[in-house]
């Protein structure tokens, strides 16, 4: 009996839809049809975006919000090089996403010939080359693959690859071998991200060791003898639950990272704040400077989330759990990661229990704060809006001034905050907040809870026409734009009086109307509130906390405010609104007592 | 006496003050504030932009239009790959773009900090590597460089490189090195361009060698002994002077290219139309293939150009003049180029004069249209736009439909059309109108003759923030927006039902107030047409031929309807819009009995 056939691009198709791929974003093109035919005919939606970066922000909000992958499709040249910061971003970020490229046809890359997309030299791999940094794993297909009869193996390969490792993959297809036809053999065993099993051994080794350092830790009672500072490497490693049992059965005190944001649950009693070095509030530095044993859980030292480098936490007294492997002191366990440890780990801690459970922790609060008649400031802002948070709401913050907004504040229980901070490319957070909602809708239906989105005006210029890629999908965020005529991270850094720093104000709500289709307009509300009073009204009376509608509130806070987290990184003491003088002494802010390890990102 | 000295930052700027620089396109970030202060108290203007491909676009236009340098400037890593899809077009096209990367601290670099913009590995080349195939040159400046004291050298050299090779060039800054001192000793001496010269004993064999061929191509009288066919080159290689005196010192009949329009007068009665190969009007096609001999100067043989590389020009009876060598026959002369040879030639031709000015050529005419009450087709819209366009106009054609739509037009003596057809980055000439025109405004003053943009309405919303950018420069194309809710080229080429061609169809002119200052709002006019009649009226009563306002006029042209020439080039026989079977046949057109030779764009 003969095998079972299917094109080449329906295998994909098939491959995709076994990974529960729902939705593929991108923007089509001549050298792409031939695969959007087949995932036209499939159970997946393509998601058609105005342009490739933004595109690829969407795959990567997808991507980051279901713990899977995200799949981008563009057409060779001028797409995909369109799409590659987006891609950079994921591949910075450790986030699974699956390039698709529809390329000129196998005929006219054998002939060297000079098609559109191309440099006119003749070369027809050139992007796929030159897209190799941001990228795990590559499959181009051609004539001899196909020959050789591996086509299947290979883009097994590289879909495996792409989750296994949690980066970027590429798979370029000739527009004129999409349809050819492979057997369906392989896809009766579906594919699996490979995982690497601890050492047993190093595992009940290191078990023991931390045992003993937990021992002497709290041999003669101090109020601060062991801590656990959770941070984002959990979340990029989907070990949430493993942490937050963990910390039920051990209940140490826990510590978040501005990185680590909502990866346990800030509303915890056990919950004592955020660590950033030298920028922590001092409380908090206190306490995790002068405990005996730190336990930090898939740390991540960055300029942002370690304080610029100011942790104050002796090698000797650490212990680091990263996903592949632990740190016990100076002592370095290969093959002992999390996801399996943690279990263990907790299990065996238990002994410690009952004299952890008696380690103070500082209050995490929210600030109380009462509206005025005053124009709002970031010192205001954050903590009113914090009230307003509730219970599962889905939290995206664009990079820039928004993303220090919500770091002093405690996020409710089973909140998100998606924010691309490493990578930091403004303008990412619309396309993300588009695929993140797709994915929640996907895995949580309609009715999920809120999500919020908070924008500073030059990011939302950015890639401002992804508003008509919400509607498209019918997608309702609700949308704070805050508004100050420019780039405010930047002004505050270096020559705040700097021409360069500064953009147009639009008029940022009516573009809901404008940017709607025509022949199917949606329901869209729009609020601009300056004062303190207006917006609470509209927190409070209007209750906007619904998603039957897409809404976008512009909050005008003046030039050069900036949230209170923003003013310690950069230096700037005062709580009031002069600014004049700030940055002019430069960019570059006292740091480091800490180095950070090269190859920080792939422990 | 100690040697003068300067910071880099104003080194750079000076060198680019000296290339009669006005404007740099760019977006600020962090790393490039030293170096903008740098410009901000220069002569050259900031010309901040929505984000980082518009101006990468922008600086395209600024360079394509001025034929000379044009300078962008970005963050690095985000800022730099969102504009490298730009830049690559501007390489594809030969643009000299000179692309300014402002980079982390260099004491970050050493210490292999793991900061923002960075993939997280401490790695700080990255970018600068993955960029090299779309440069021709690039200097990354560190604190060795300038031990070395040849920082000013390296600078000249990638601006030099820029400038001769005519296509992008990298320099990377690291912020905290901008402002270091080096000696201004080179600045005495302004950089020119390299040209290298013919040999002139190849060239007067050359000339000789034609002037054979000539001797024995008007031996014996046909109708048809000798033409010219005109194409892109000669404009990327500033040669239309040239190319003007030789037709006129030789009275040929001239034919263009669709690269090539407007690189000789269209309206001359020489002129007798475009040859596209089998896409030729057939006595176009008739006249070129039958020629005993053809003098090809600048030709470019892409896809587009070429009608699928369907040229029946026999080689044998082919002289093809390139910018830097000859081919008579089968015989090539290496160092014999255009810019030198065609004043020698056409002085050596004129013997032929008497006899060339007997050769008939085609009229190349507009076809008079009426107004009726009809939808708008493209049939009937380009002869229109035609008749209404003036002397000087500046027309820009965005890549897709509207590209095709001039191909059949004798444009004004004296107007250029700007299009960007081998790379065709849908989305580009939103930037490149805003480049184009400052450029213009530049060398001609604020009252230059109208510039006119056509561009679809899926390229429209890939960049339409440049509205914004537009306004904030006070420049006023005129914007036609065609629209028909989605990618027609696309639906035409494979599965005209295909939803993933469709995008949603926004209110375009409503945009122009929303995109604009709300502190510093400018005139705006907007126009809506689907007939003739209406199209006509505004186009003869109304007078929106000027430039004192910004004015958008949306067309709607129904579904599936494409210019004439597009549907030559896809072998969509009927005139009428029964587009339901087209594009079932599949993408690939028939096509090539001629071979594109490999790195034609490098003749």
């Amino acid at each position: 009996m003969a095998a079972e056939e299917i094109t080449i691009g329906n295998y994909i198709v098939r491959r995709l839809e076994e990974q529960n791929i729902r939705s593929i974003f991108g923007v089509p093109g001549s050298y792409l049809a031939n695969f959007l035919d087949n995932v036209e005919s499939s159970s997946i939606k393509w998601v058609g975006e105005c342009n490739e970066l933004i595109a690829a922000y969407a795959a990567d909000g997808y991507a980051r919000y279901r713990g899977g992958l995200g799949v981008l499709a563009t057409t060779v040249g001028v797409g995909e090089l369109s799409a590659i910061n987006g891609v950079a971003g994921s591949f910075a970020e450790e986030l699974p996403i699956l390039h698709i490229v529809g390329q000129q046809p196998s005929i006219d890359q054998e002939e060297g010939l000079n098609v559109i997309h191309t440099l006119g030299d003749g070369k027809y791999d050139t992007f796929a080359k030159s897209t190799t940094p941001y990228i795990c794993s590559q499959f181009l297909l051609s004539k001899k693959e196909i020959g050789l009869g591996v086509v299947d193996q290979s883009i097994d390969k590289v879909i495996v690859d792409c989750i296994s490792k949690s980066r970027p993959a590429y798979i370029a297809l000739p527009a004129d071998l999409v349809d050819t036809k492979i057997v369906t053999t392989r896809l009766h065993e579906p594919l699996k991200k490979e995982e690497i099993p601890n050492n047993k051994d190093a595992e009940s080794t290191a078990i023991t060791h931390i045992y003993q350092r937990f021992t002497e830790a709290f041999a003669g009672w101090q109020d601060n003898n062991v801590l656990v500072i959770a941070d984002v490497s959990i979340s990029r490693h989907h070990c949430k639950k493993e942490v937050a049992d963990f910390l039920a059965a051990t209940d140490l005190p826990v510590y978040g990272t501005p990185l680590g944001k909502t990866v346990v649950d800030e509303t915890s009693p056990r919950y004592g704040g955020v660590y950033i070095g030298d920028l922590s509030d001092a409380e908090v530095k206190k306490k995790v400077e002068s405990a005996r044993l730190v336990v930090l859980i898939g740390p991540l030292t960055t300029d942002f989330n370690s304080g610029k480098f100011s942790y104050k936490i002796k090698d000797e007294n650490a212990i680091k759990i990263h996903y592949d492997h632990t740190e016990v002191g100076f002592a370095s366990y290969a093959r002992v990661g999390m996801k399996e440890l943690l279990p263990k780990l907790g299990e065996r801690l238990k002994d410690f229990k009952n004299r952890a459970s008696k380690l103070t922790v500082p209050k995490f609060e929210l600030k109380p704060v009462t509206d005025s008649d005053k124009q709002i400031t970031h010192d205001w802002l954050w903590w009113r809006l914090g009230a307003w948070f509730e219970k599962n709401d889905l939290i995206i913050t664009e990079a820039g001034s928004v993303s220090y907004g919500v770091l002093d504040l405690p996020l409710p229980s089973g909140s998100s905050l998606l924010a691309q901070k490493l990578w930091a490319s403004i303008g990412w957070s619309m396309g993300a907040t588009h695929g993140a909602m797709l994915a929640r809708r996907e895995i949580e239906g309609a009715q999920a809870p809120k999500t919020i989105l908070f924008i500073g005006d030059g990011s939302f210029q950015m890639t401002v026409q992804e508003i008509s890629g919400f509607m498209r999908s019918g997608i309702n965020p609700i949308i704070f734009v805050i508004t100050n005529g420019g780039y405010t991270i930047e002004r505050l850094q270096h020559n705040v009086e700097g021409e360069y720093h500064n953009i147009v104000t639009w008029s940022y709500g009516d573009l809901l109307k404008v940017l709607a289709s025509t022949t199917n307009p949606i329901e869209t509300k729009t609020y601009k509130v300056s004062k303190e009073t207006e917006l609470g009204k509209l927190l409070d009376v209007q209750k906007i906390r619904n998603n039957n509608c897409l809404q976008l509130v512009e909050i005008d806070v003046g030039r050069d405010d900036a949230p209170p987290a923003l003013r310690r990184a950069l230096g700037i003491p005062d709580p009031d609104n002069s600014s004049a003088d700030h940055g002019k002494q430069g960019v570059f802010l006292p740091r480091r007592d800490f180095k950070a390890p090269l190859g920080i990102i792939g422990w």
